[in-house]
Protein backbone atom coordinates (compact mmCIF):
# COMPACT_ATOMS: atom_id res chain seq x y z
CA UNK A 1 0.00 0.00 0.00
CA UNK A 2 1.63 3.28 -1.20
CA UNK A 3 0.30 6.41 0.04
CA UNK A 4 1.91 10.11 -1.48
CA UNK A 5 1.67 12.76 0.31
CA UNK A 6 0.45 16.17 -2.09
CA UNK A 7 0.35 19.94 -1.84
CA UNK A 8 -3.30 20.46 -1.58
CA UNK A 9 -5.23 24.30 -2.46
CA UNK A 10 -8.25 25.27 -0.60
CA UNK A 11 -10.17 22.92 -2.64
CA UNK A 12 -8.34 19.31 -1.89
CA UNK A 13 -8.66 18.20 -5.05
CA UNK A 14 -6.40 20.60 -6.49
CA UNK A 15 -3.05 19.29 -6.79
CA UNK A 16 -0.47 21.65 -8.44
CA UNK A 17 2.69 20.87 -7.26
CA UNK A 18 5.78 20.62 -9.63
CA UNK A 19 7.21 18.19 -7.42
CA UNK A 20 4.11 15.78 -6.59
CA UNK A 21 3.19 15.80 -10.10
CA UNK A 22 6.66 14.35 -10.79
CA UNK A 23 5.91 11.74 -8.27
CA UNK A 24 2.43 11.34 -9.99
CA UNK A 25 3.79 10.63 -13.42
CA UNK A 26 6.64 7.91 -11.73
CA UNK A 27 4.35 5.86 -9.88
CA UNK A 28 1.92 5.20 -13.32
CA UNK A 29 4.90 4.89 -15.56
CA UNK A 30 5.84 1.94 -12.96
CA UNK A 31 2.13 0.88 -12.97
CA UNK A 32 1.80 1.29 -9.02
CA UNK A 33 -1.81 2.84 -7.21
CA UNK A 34 -1.53 5.11 -4.77
CA UNK A 35 -3.59 6.58 -2.54
CA UNK A 36 -2.78 10.47 -2.20
CA UNK A 37 -3.55 12.88 1.16
CA UNK A 38 -4.01 16.11 0.55
CA UNK A 39 -1.54 18.71 2.73
CA UNK A 40 -1.35 21.76 2.78
CA UNK A 41 1.94 24.31 3.80
CA UNK A 42 0.28 25.11 7.49
CA UNK A 43 -0.08 21.51 8.48
CA UNK A 44 3.64 20.80 9.19
CA UNK A 45 3.22 18.63 11.79
CA UNK A 46 0.60 16.36 9.96
CA UNK A 47 3.92 14.66 8.01
CA UNK A 48 5.26 11.09 8.15
CA UNK A 49 8.86 10.30 9.13
CA UNK A 50 11.58 12.46 10.72
CA UNK A 51 10.30 15.30 12.63
CA UNK A 52 12.64 17.50 9.79
CA UNK A 53 10.58 16.28 6.93
CA UNK A 54 8.38 19.73 6.21
CA UNK A 55 7.86 19.37 2.72
CA UNK A 56 6.13 17.24 -0.11
CA UNK A 57 5.82 15.12 -1.59
CA UNK A 58 6.26 12.26 0.90
CA UNK A 59 5.89 8.77 -0.08
CA UNK A 60 4.92 5.85 2.26
CA UNK A 61 5.31 2.21 1.18
CA UNK A 62 4.37 0.36 4.26
CA UNK A 63 6.96 0.72 7.26
CA UNK A 64 9.13 3.16 4.68
CA UNK A 65 8.89 7.12 4.35
CA UNK A 66 10.92 8.29 1.33
CA UNK A 67 10.78 12.37 1.62
CA UNK A 68 12.04 14.36 -1.57
CA UNK A 69 10.85 13.89 -5.49
CA UNK A 70 13.91 12.96 -6.36
CA UNK A 71 14.60 10.37 -3.84
CA UNK A 72 11.16 9.28 -4.45
CA UNK A 73 12.13 8.53 -8.02
CA UNK A 74 15.18 6.52 -7.43
CA UNK A 75 13.50 4.70 -4.59
CA UNK A 76 10.48 3.54 -6.88
CA UNK A 77 13.15 2.51 -9.82
CA UNK A 78 15.33 0.50 -7.42
CA UNK A 79 12.43 -1.36 -5.49
CA UNK A 80 9.88 -2.00 -8.10
CA UNK A 81 12.62 -3.06 -10.74
CA UNK A 82 10.33 -5.02 -12.56
CA UNK A 83 8.43 -2.28 -13.56
CA UNK A 84 9.13 -0.15 -16.82
CA UNK A 85 12.78 1.58 -16.37
CA UNK A 86 12.11 5.31 -15.16
CA UNK A 87 15.72 6.71 -16.18
CA UNK A 88 16.56 3.49 -18.62
CA UNK A 89 19.76 2.28 -16.64
CA UNK A 90 22.72 3.15 -14.61
CA UNK A 91 24.08 5.58 -17.20
CA UNK A 92 20.58 7.08 -18.07
CA UNK A 93 20.16 7.69 -14.02
CA UNK A 94 23.43 9.49 -13.80
CA UNK A 95 23.16 11.64 -16.82
CA UNK A 96 18.68 12.51 -16.03
CA UNK A 97 20.78 13.88 -12.84
CA UNK A 98 21.39 16.91 -14.83
CA UNK A 99 17.87 17.62 -16.32
CA UNK A 100 16.68 17.48 -13.12
CA UNK A 101 19.31 19.56 -11.80
CA UNK A 102 18.28 22.26 -14.42
CA UNK A 103 14.56 22.20 -14.16
CA UNK A 104 15.11 22.25 -10.10
CA UNK A 105 17.91 25.19 -10.55
CA UNK A 106 16.83 26.98 -13.91
CA UNK A 107 13.71 26.07 -14.71
CA UNK A 108 11.35 26.41 -12.03
CA UNK A 109 13.06 29.55 -10.54
CA UNK A 110 12.60 31.22 -13.78
CA UNK A 111 8.88 29.90 -14.03
CA UNK A 112 7.93 30.52 -10.57
CA UNK A 113 7.60 34.44 -10.69
CA UNK A 114 5.02 33.27 -13.80
CA UNK A 115 3.33 31.26 -12.16
CA UNK A 116 3.19 32.25 -8.34
CA UNK A 117 0.37 35.28 -8.67
CA UNK A 118 -2.04 32.66 -9.91
CA UNK A 119 -1.51 30.35 -7.12
CA UNK A 120 -2.18 32.48 -4.04
CA UNK A 121 -6.07 32.58 -4.45
CA UNK A 122 -6.20 29.02 -4.59
CA UNK A 123 -4.78 28.40 -1.41
CA UNK A 124 -6.19 27.55 1.76
CA UNK A 125 -6.69 30.46 4.07
CA UNK A 126 -4.57 29.47 6.35
CA UNK A 127 -1.49 29.06 3.82
CA UNK A 128 -1.79 32.57 2.01
CA UNK A 129 -0.09 34.89 4.54
CA UNK A 130 3.27 32.22 4.47
CA UNK A 131 2.67 31.82 0.54
CA UNK A 132 2.84 35.86 0.10
CA UNK A 133 5.54 36.71 2.21
CA UNK A 134 8.04 33.54 1.68
CA UNK A 135 7.68 34.25 -2.30
CA UNK A 136 7.42 38.19 -2.48
CA UNK A 137 10.68 37.72 -0.04
CA UNK A 138 12.04 35.37 -2.69
CA UNK A 139 11.58 37.03 -5.77
CA UNK A 140 12.38 40.85 -4.09
CA UNK A 141 8.68 41.94 -5.73
CA UNK A 142 4.50 41.58 -4.58
CA UNK A 143 2.67 39.04 -6.54
CA UNK A 144 0.90 41.71 -7.56
CA UNK A 145 4.07 43.38 -9.43
CA UNK A 146 5.35 40.09 -10.91
CA UNK A 147 1.64 39.60 -12.73
CA UNK A 148 2.13 43.03 -13.95
CA UNK A 149 5.56 42.49 -15.34
CA UNK A 150 4.84 38.88 -16.14
CA UNK A 151 4.86 39.80 -20.32
CA UNK A 152 7.96 41.41 -19.75
CA UNK A 153 9.24 37.75 -18.22
CA UNK A 154 7.96 35.69 -21.15
CA UNK A 155 10.73 35.91 -24.13
CA UNK A 156 14.01 35.05 -21.30
CA UNK A 157 11.86 32.70 -20.20
CA UNK A 158 11.24 30.51 -23.49
CA UNK A 159 14.69 31.40 -24.18
CA UNK A 160 15.68 29.09 -21.17
CA UNK A 161 13.90 26.28 -22.91
CA UNK A 162 16.39 26.36 -25.71
CA UNK A 163 17.94 23.13 -24.62
CA UNK A 164 14.89 21.04 -24.76
CA UNK A 165 14.18 22.32 -28.09
CA UNK A 166 17.32 20.88 -29.51
CA UNK A 167 17.08 17.28 -28.00
CA UNK A 168 13.33 16.78 -29.11
CA UNK A 169 13.99 18.27 -32.28
CA UNK A 170 16.26 14.59 -32.32
CA UNK A 171 13.82 12.30 -30.28
CA UNK A 172 10.32 12.39 -28.92
CA UNK A 173 11.13 12.70 -25.47
CA UNK A 174 14.21 13.42 -22.89
CA UNK A 175 14.55 9.30 -22.59
CA UNK A 176 14.72 8.82 -26.05
CA UNK A 177 11.80 6.87 -27.78
CA UNK A 178 9.74 6.72 -24.74
CA UNK A 179 9.23 8.99 -21.65
CA UNK A 180 11.85 9.07 -18.35
CA UNK A 181 11.68 10.65 -15.22
CA UNK A 182 13.67 13.14 -16.90
CA UNK A 183 10.26 14.11 -18.82
CA UNK A 184 8.26 13.87 -15.64
CA UNK A 185 10.77 16.11 -14.00
CA UNK A 186 10.61 18.81 -16.81
CA UNK A 187 6.54 18.26 -17.31
CA UNK A 188 5.96 18.71 -13.78
CA UNK A 189 7.13 22.43 -13.68
CA UNK A 190 4.68 23.04 -16.74
CA UNK A 191 1.87 20.64 -15.01
CA UNK A 192 2.22 22.88 -12.32
CA UNK A 193 1.61 26.33 -14.32
CA UNK A 194 -1.33 25.01 -16.11
CA UNK A 195 -3.29 23.73 -12.89
CA UNK A 196 -3.06 26.82 -11.43
CA UNK A 197 -4.33 28.68 -14.60
CA UNK A 198 -1.34 30.63 -14.79
CA UNK A 199 -0.54 32.85 -18.71
CA UNK A 200 0.31 30.33 -21.12
CA UNK A 201 4.32 29.91 -21.41
CA UNK A 202 4.89 28.69 -24.63
CA UNK A 203 4.71 30.49 -28.00
CA UNK A 204 1.99 28.64 -30.12
CA UNK A 205 4.59 27.64 -32.68
CA UNK A 206 6.61 26.20 -30.23
CA UNK A 207 7.94 22.53 -30.50
CA UNK A 208 7.44 22.14 -26.72
CA UNK A 209 3.80 22.50 -27.57
CA UNK A 210 3.81 19.26 -28.89
CA UNK A 211 5.91 17.18 -25.98
CA UNK A 212 3.71 18.63 -23.78
CA UNK A 213 1.02 17.53 -25.33
CA UNK A 214 2.00 14.29 -25.15
CA UNK A 215 2.71 14.04 -21.87
CA UNK A 216 -0.89 15.11 -21.10
CA UNK A 217 -2.17 12.16 -22.56
CA UNK A 218 0.21 9.67 -20.83
CA UNK A 219 -1.54 6.81 -18.69
CA UNK A 220 -5.29 7.35 -19.84
CA UNK A 221 -4.70 11.19 -19.71
CA UNK A 222 -3.51 10.89 -15.86
CA UNK A 223 -2.37 14.89 -16.11
CA UNK A 224 -4.61 16.11 -18.83
CA UNK A 225 -7.65 14.78 -16.78
CA UNK A 226 -6.26 16.86 -12.99
CA UNK A 227 -8.26 19.54 -11.56
CA UNK A 228 -7.44 22.92 -12.80
CA UNK A 229 -8.28 25.70 -11.26
CA UNK A 230 -10.10 26.72 -14.44
CA UNK A 231 -12.60 23.45 -13.25
CA UNK A 232 -13.14 24.92 -10.02
CA UNK A 233 -13.84 28.24 -10.96
CA UNK A 234 -16.49 27.02 -13.28
CA UNK A 235 -18.24 25.22 -10.35
CA UNK B 1 43.49 4.56 -39.53
CA UNK B 2 41.99 7.67 -38.14
CA UNK B 3 42.67 11.13 -38.69
CA UNK B 4 41.13 13.85 -36.91
CA UNK B 5 41.19 17.38 -38.60
CA UNK B 6 41.23 20.33 -35.85
CA UNK B 7 41.21 23.99 -35.82
CA UNK B 8 44.65 25.33 -35.41
CA UNK B 9 45.94 28.66 -34.57
CA UNK B 10 48.73 30.85 -36.51
CA UNK B 11 50.75 27.74 -34.23
CA UNK B 12 49.60 24.49 -35.62
CA UNK B 13 50.12 23.07 -32.30
CA UNK B 14 47.78 25.64 -30.80
CA UNK B 15 44.59 22.95 -31.24
CA UNK B 16 41.78 25.74 -29.34
CA UNK B 17 37.96 24.15 -30.56
CA UNK B 18 35.93 23.16 -27.91
CA UNK B 19 33.64 20.61 -30.38
CA UNK B 20 37.59 19.30 -31.50
CA UNK B 21 38.39 18.78 -27.77
CA UNK B 22 35.60 17.08 -27.03
CA UNK B 23 36.29 14.65 -30.01
CA UNK B 24 39.72 14.10 -28.88
CA UNK B 25 38.69 13.17 -25.60
CA UNK B 26 36.50 10.32 -26.99
CA UNK B 27 38.95 9.09 -28.95
CA UNK B 28 41.27 8.71 -25.49
CA UNK B 29 38.31 7.34 -23.30
CA UNK B 30 37.93 4.21 -25.98
CA UNK B 31 41.65 3.92 -26.13
CA UNK B 32 41.99 4.72 -30.17
CA UNK B 33 45.05 6.36 -31.51
CA UNK B 34 44.40 9.30 -34.33
CA UNK B 35 46.48 11.22 -36.43
CA UNK B 36 45.15 14.90 -35.99
CA UNK B 37 45.74 17.83 -39.24
CA UNK B 38 45.61 21.23 -38.62
CA UNK B 39 42.80 23.27 -40.48
CA UNK B 40 42.68 26.86 -40.53
CA UNK B 41 39.01 28.78 -41.10
CA UNK B 42 40.28 29.95 -44.24
CA UNK B 43 40.96 26.07 -45.40
CA UNK B 44 37.60 25.72 -46.53
CA UNK B 45 38.49 23.92 -49.68
CA UNK B 46 40.78 21.22 -47.73
CA UNK B 47 38.13 19.29 -45.66
CA UNK B 48 37.11 15.81 -46.77
CA UNK B 49 34.04 14.29 -47.29
CA UNK B 50 31.01 16.12 -48.80
CA UNK B 51 31.74 19.87 -49.96
CA UNK B 52 28.96 21.36 -47.24
CA UNK B 53 31.26 20.00 -44.88
CA UNK B 54 33.01 23.31 -43.92
CA UNK B 55 33.82 22.92 -40.01
CA UNK B 56 36.06 21.05 -37.51
CA UNK B 57 35.78 18.45 -35.93
CA UNK B 58 35.56 16.00 -39.05
CA UNK B 59 36.58 12.02 -38.60
CA UNK B 60 38.25 10.20 -41.23
CA UNK B 61 37.99 6.52 -40.49
CA UNK B 62 38.98 4.24 -43.25
CA UNK B 63 36.59 5.37 -45.70
CA UNK B 64 34.15 6.82 -43.25
CA UNK B 65 34.11 10.85 -42.90
CA UNK B 66 31.83 12.11 -40.15
CA UNK B 67 31.41 15.46 -39.36
CA UNK B 68 30.13 16.81 -36.54
CA UNK B 69 31.50 16.28 -32.64
CA UNK B 70 27.78 14.75 -31.45
CA UNK B 71 27.61 12.89 -34.23
CA UNK B 72 31.45 11.32 -34.65
CA UNK B 73 30.52 10.55 -30.49
CA UNK B 74 28.05 8.61 -31.48
CA UNK B 75 29.84 6.86 -34.44
CA UNK B 76 32.56 5.84 -31.83
CA UNK B 77 30.40 4.73 -29.83
CA UNK B 78 28.52 2.41 -32.34
CA UNK B 79 31.58 0.95 -33.87
CA UNK B 80 33.78 0.82 -31.41
CA UNK B 81 31.37 -1.14 -28.84
CA UNK B 82 34.24 -3.24 -27.27
CA UNK B 83 35.75 0.12 -25.62
CA UNK B 84 34.82 1.84 -23.05
CA UNK B 85 31.11 3.25 -23.32
CA UNK B 86 31.00 6.64 -23.73
CA UNK B 87 27.61 6.80 -22.81
CA UNK B 88 26.80 4.06 -20.37
CA UNK B 89 23.49 2.50 -22.72
CA UNK B 90 20.74 3.81 -24.50
CA UNK B 91 19.06 5.16 -21.27
CA UNK B 92 23.03 7.38 -21.05
CA UNK B 93 22.90 8.59 -24.75
CA UNK B 94 19.34 9.71 -24.40
CA UNK B 95 19.87 11.96 -21.58
CA UNK B 96 23.10 12.73 -22.72
CA UNK B 97 21.88 14.92 -25.61
CA UNK B 98 20.35 17.56 -23.28
CA UNK B 99 24.04 18.08 -21.78
CA UNK B 100 25.44 18.19 -24.93
CA UNK B 101 22.08 20.47 -25.99
CA UNK B 102 22.63 22.85 -22.70
CA UNK B 103 26.73 23.26 -23.58
CA UNK B 104 25.82 24.13 -27.22
CA UNK B 105 22.94 26.12 -26.68
CA UNK B 106 23.66 27.93 -23.20
CA UNK B 107 26.89 27.68 -22.15
CA UNK B 108 29.15 28.26 -25.68
CA UNK B 109 26.52 31.47 -26.39
CA UNK B 110 27.89 32.64 -22.64
CA UNK B 111 31.21 31.37 -22.54
CA UNK B 112 31.95 32.91 -26.22
CA UNK B 113 32.29 36.58 -25.50
CA UNK B 114 34.54 35.78 -22.51
CA UNK B 115 37.34 33.53 -24.68
CA UNK B 116 36.85 35.34 -28.21
CA UNK B 117 38.76 38.28 -27.73
CA UNK B 118 41.69 36.26 -26.44
CA UNK B 119 41.28 34.35 -29.75
CA UNK B 120 41.74 36.75 -31.99
CA UNK B 121 45.94 37.07 -32.04
CA UNK B 122 46.22 33.57 -32.08
CA UNK B 123 44.55 32.61 -35.45
CA UNK B 124 46.53 32.63 -38.38
CA UNK B 125 46.92 35.86 -40.38
CA UNK B 126 44.27 34.35 -43.12
CA UNK B 127 41.53 33.53 -40.38
CA UNK B 128 41.34 36.99 -38.34
CA UNK B 129 39.07 39.27 -40.30
CA UNK B 130 36.61 36.41 -40.59
CA UNK B 131 37.30 35.45 -37.50
CA UNK B 132 36.54 39.75 -35.90
CA UNK B 133 33.81 39.89 -38.46
CA UNK B 134 31.89 37.06 -37.83
CA UNK B 135 32.15 37.57 -34.00
CA UNK B 136 31.44 41.09 -33.81
CA UNK B 137 28.29 40.80 -36.09
CA UNK B 138 27.24 37.56 -33.56
CA UNK B 139 27.67 39.44 -30.42
CA UNK B 140 27.02 42.93 -31.49
CA UNK B 141 30.45 44.22 -30.18
CA UNK B 142 34.04 45.20 -31.06
CA UNK B 143 36.02 42.21 -29.38
CA UNK B 144 37.51 45.26 -27.68
CA UNK B 145 34.60 45.92 -26.16
CA UNK B 146 33.74 42.23 -25.08
CA UNK B 147 37.22 42.19 -23.69
CA UNK B 148 36.70 45.37 -21.51
CA UNK B 149 33.05 44.12 -20.58
CA UNK B 150 34.70 40.78 -19.26
CA UNK B 151 34.36 41.35 -15.63
CA UNK B 152 30.74 42.38 -15.74
CA UNK B 153 29.69 39.02 -17.51
CA UNK B 154 31.45 36.96 -15.30
CA UNK B 155 29.03 36.69 -12.47
CA UNK B 156 25.79 36.03 -15.23
CA UNK B 157 28.01 33.29 -16.84
CA UNK B 158 28.51 31.60 -13.21
CA UNK B 159 25.21 31.20 -12.47
CA UNK B 160 24.18 29.78 -15.51
CA UNK B 161 26.81 26.94 -14.22
CA UNK B 162 24.40 25.88 -11.09
CA UNK B 163 23.23 23.21 -12.89
CA UNK B 164 26.58 21.35 -12.80
CA UNK B 165 27.32 22.36 -9.39
CA UNK B 166 24.18 20.47 -8.33
CA UNK B 167 24.98 17.12 -10.00
CA UNK B 168 28.68 17.38 -9.06
CA UNK B 169 27.76 17.59 -5.45
CA UNK B 170 26.15 14.16 -6.39
CA UNK B 171 28.83 12.43 -8.40
CA UNK B 172 31.93 13.06 -9.04
CA UNK B 173 31.30 12.91 -13.35
CA UNK B 174 27.93 14.06 -15.20
CA UNK B 175 28.37 10.35 -16.77
CA UNK B 176 28.41 8.87 -12.52
CA UNK B 177 31.51 7.60 -11.39
CA UNK B 178 33.09 7.54 -14.60
CA UNK B 179 33.55 10.13 -16.62
CA UNK B 180 31.34 10.46 -20.13
CA UNK B 181 31.15 12.02 -23.47
CA UNK B 182 28.65 14.50 -21.13
CA UNK B 183 31.79 15.81 -19.30
CA UNK B 184 33.72 16.17 -22.75
CA UNK B 185 30.98 17.77 -23.82
CA UNK B 186 31.04 20.64 -21.19
CA UNK B 187 35.34 20.07 -20.41
CA UNK B 188 35.96 20.78 -24.23
CA UNK B 189 34.45 24.63 -23.22
CA UNK B 190 36.49 24.91 -20.21
CA UNK B 191 39.58 23.31 -22.40
CA UNK B 192 38.85 26.05 -24.94
CA UNK B 193 39.12 28.85 -22.75
CA UNK B 194 42.40 27.55 -21.06
CA UNK B 195 44.50 26.94 -24.69
CA UNK B 196 43.78 30.36 -25.53
CA UNK B 197 44.38 32.00 -22.13
CA UNK B 198 40.58 33.73 -21.90
CA UNK B 199 40.29 35.07 -18.24
CA UNK B 200 40.01 32.58 -15.39
CA UNK B 201 36.38 31.76 -15.64
CA UNK B 202 35.37 30.11 -12.04
CA UNK B 203 35.63 31.81 -8.61
CA UNK B 204 38.71 29.73 -6.57
CA UNK B 205 35.89 28.06 -4.39
CA UNK B 206 33.72 27.03 -7.23
CA UNK B 207 33.37 23.37 -7.15
CA UNK B 208 34.15 22.66 -10.59
CA UNK B 209 37.50 23.73 -10.44
CA UNK B 210 37.97 19.85 -8.65
CA UNK B 211 35.87 18.66 -11.50
CA UNK B 212 37.73 20.47 -14.34
CA UNK B 213 41.39 19.45 -12.58
CA UNK B 214 39.67 15.88 -12.95
CA UNK B 215 39.28 16.08 -16.53
CA UNK B 216 42.91 17.87 -16.98
CA UNK B 217 44.33 14.58 -15.45
CA UNK B 218 42.33 12.15 -17.36
CA UNK B 219 44.03 9.86 -20.36
CA UNK B 220 48.22 10.88 -18.67
CA UNK B 221 47.09 14.06 -18.76
CA UNK B 222 46.03 14.66 -22.27
CA UNK B 223 44.37 17.58 -21.62
CA UNK B 224 46.65 19.34 -19.33
CA UNK B 225 49.72 18.43 -21.26
CA UNK B 226 47.97 20.67 -24.25
CA UNK B 227 49.78 23.50 -25.55
CA UNK B 228 48.48 26.78 -24.81
CA UNK B 229 48.71 30.52 -25.87
CA UNK B 230 50.72 30.96 -22.53
CA UNK B 231 53.40 28.47 -23.26
CA UNK B 232 53.24 29.35 -27.21
CA UNK B 233 54.15 32.96 -25.50
CA UNK B 234 56.59 31.97 -23.30
CA UNK B 235 58.66 30.73 -26.23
Amino acid sequence: MITLYELAGRDPALRFSPYCWRVRMALAHKGLEAATIAWRFHEKARLPGAPGNMRVPILVDGTKVVPDSEAIAFYLEDCYSNGPSLFGGAGGEAHARFILAWADVILIPAMAPIVAPSVLGLLHPDDQDYFRSSRERRFGATLEDLAASCGERLPGFRAILAPLRSVLAKQPYLGGDEPSYADYGVFGCFQWARCVGAPELLAQEDRLVGWREEMLGLFDGLAGRAVTAEAIQAG
